[in-house]
């Protein structure tokens, strides 16, 4: 938990679940606020209150995700996590627009948003906005996922809205100016499935899936190759970036193969046990890295020429910054606060909000 | 259970762990045997009773492998998971020579028999044989298993034995005639860590492990992958093939993202929730063979020149063949009593059993 009173903003971020009101503190903030908007996923939801300059006033952190919510979804979950984190700010500022991005637009969640499909501007976005009314009175409104059809589908909800946060990220703090339409990139957002996103033309048109963050936990969790591993008491770079160039030299085997080498490794002593899960974690995103590389091979787009912004968790995004190195590509970079400068953009887009 | 009695053997099978003496009958077969042999891994212990030409006079099955011992290995549970399977048959014949190979021989085993380097001879297993005595007095030869050094090493235990199994399999039932030791091979081992064993004259020269069955209980069981599932009625080898197809055709990208097809095409109406197990299986399966035909090629060799014979359970041997199919793989075949064939074989290479 971490407090920090600056010149107005104040901070707050709840690690378990909001259950109490924040109390005067927080009401106070909201008489400045112009904004709510919230990144609703399956495991966590994030409110952030904004000023009408789009600066983030106040932040609250609950971990009611829509598979984690304080009463089952048929009893009014959905609800009752939203008043838990938002009902002190709304109690001063009724008013106050309301958007969400985030798995809570899915089947699963408080009301469902369609797909956009791509190529995706962020103008679809707000086109495919779904509304649900609390019975308070507030209206919420739902950001859509992405889809890519084709033979292999792709999916994301939450991920478009940090997209747009960090093509917008360059732009004057708070003020949704118009990027380059023409502005093409590609942006990684590393986590438990992680995204590679390419924007073509200021709009999302393709991306990739990789299961990296959740396979990697199964491996070590439910496999033998956890079995022989002793957590390190520092993350252990040389050997992550072992099991990088492993995946990238020995890769054409596949996963399958190559994680097995933590084993043999370890077996003949040549790995201990404390470097065995950060050797793995390499394995792992090595070869997201080195599918990455292939798949945008076939369209004739080299890794090594890209400088992709990283979007999530600064350690992990380091580390993918680390392991691109190998593949030569040499210009990534960490962006901070691209879910809230995206979901800035879009409400402003959706005229929830007129910046000042 | 299957108990079967025809011509004086008898076969019996117990699936749980085999906690009393067969009786009468197991005795009497006793009268008959020449040699006992164990495949004892690490969720099993099979035990086989031959006759002085080679033929299998009983089997018994137990659940007592290395990591489930009636009692702790500290306390001789090594000792007392064998006499649960081969007392009653000892106590008839007590001088019969013993053989074992598997985990058994691993550094949590009963006794250590350290690894054969390749290329490995059958010859060189029978000289890396390490002996154990039991408190009664009954010797049991431990096989070595195989290692392949190297960057990224390989190692197998139990199937060393299989893969001479198969070797011999063609020679006359029973007697371990030497083969064409010129002869190279490919063969698989489907299973948790499915093993390909390149054999060139008459050697295991070097092999490739994937950890696709325990990766795919993984996926099954603790990812979202498996929460959209139903399990089908019947296998479905129509959804097994497409999964495989796209392993092979959309590859490029690596498992971590086409598993998550198994999702995205259930999410977009295009594979119902009891095709998405065996879709999966294919898309697993598909990465091992897709990296086995990539590892091949690097040497040169086409898995679709090759007619591999396939060692394990027929289900999933047939599964196997039918996925090879899709690489212009035409000629695998399944091989019954791998491993029976190789235990006895090795037991008369190292002159335990003189067969008639």
């Amino acid at each position: 938990m971490k407090a920090r009173d600056k010149s107005k903003s104040t901070e707050t971020r709840t690690e378990k679940r909001t259950r109490e009101p924040q109390g005067a503190q927080s009401a106070d903030v909201a008489k400045h606020a112009a904004l709510l908007a919230l990144d609703w996923g399956t495991t966590s939801l994030r409110a952030y209150l904004f000023d009408a300059a789009g600066e983030v006033l106040a932040t609250r952190v609950s971990t009611a995700g829509i598979m984690n919510l304080p009463v089952p979804a048929a009893e009014g979950g959905f609800e009752a996590a939203f008043d838990e984190a938002c009902a002190v700010w709304l109690a001063e500022s009724p008013a106050l627009p309301v958007l969400a991005a985030g798995m809570v637009g899915s089947a699963q969640g408080w009301v469902q948003a369609p797909y956009v499909e791509t190529p995706a501007s962020a103008e679809a976005l707000v086109e495919g906005i779904v509304r649900v009314r609390t019975t308070s009175g507030v209206t919420v409104c739902v950001v859509p996922g992405v889809l890519e059809p084709g033979a292999l589908p792709n999916v994301m909800r939450g991920e478009e809205s940090q997209v747009f946060g960090a093509l917008y990220g360059a732009s004057r703090a708070g003020v949704a100016a118009r990027p380059d339409t023409a502005r093409s990139a590609l942006i990684g957002l590393p986590g438990t499935h992680a995204k590679w996103v390419v924007v073509e033309g200021g709009q999302i048109a393709r991306f990739y899936t990789f299961m990296t963050g959740e396979v990697y936990a199964a491996l070590m969790a439910h496999t033998i190759l956890g079995r022989t591993m002793k957590r390190p008491a520092e993350p252990d770079t040389q050997a992550f970036l072992r099991g990088v160039s492993v995946a990238r030299e020995h890769g054409c085997a596949g996963l399958l193969a190559t994680a097995f080498s933590t084993r043999t490794l370890g077996l003949t002593g040549q790995l201990a046990p404390d470097e065995q899960p950060d050797y793995l974690s390499g394995v792992v995103i090595g070869h997201e890295l080195a599918g990455l590389e292939a798949a945008l091979a076939r369209r004739d787009v080299a890794l090594a020429a890209c400088a992709p912004p990283l979007i999530g968790n600064d350690a992990l995004c380091e580390r993918y910054r680390l392991a691109l190195e190998q593949f030569g590509c040499t210009g990534a970079r960490l962006v901070h606060r691209a879910t809230e400068r995206g979901l800035w953009h879009i409400a402003v887009l959706a005229g929830l909000v007129a910046p000042r």
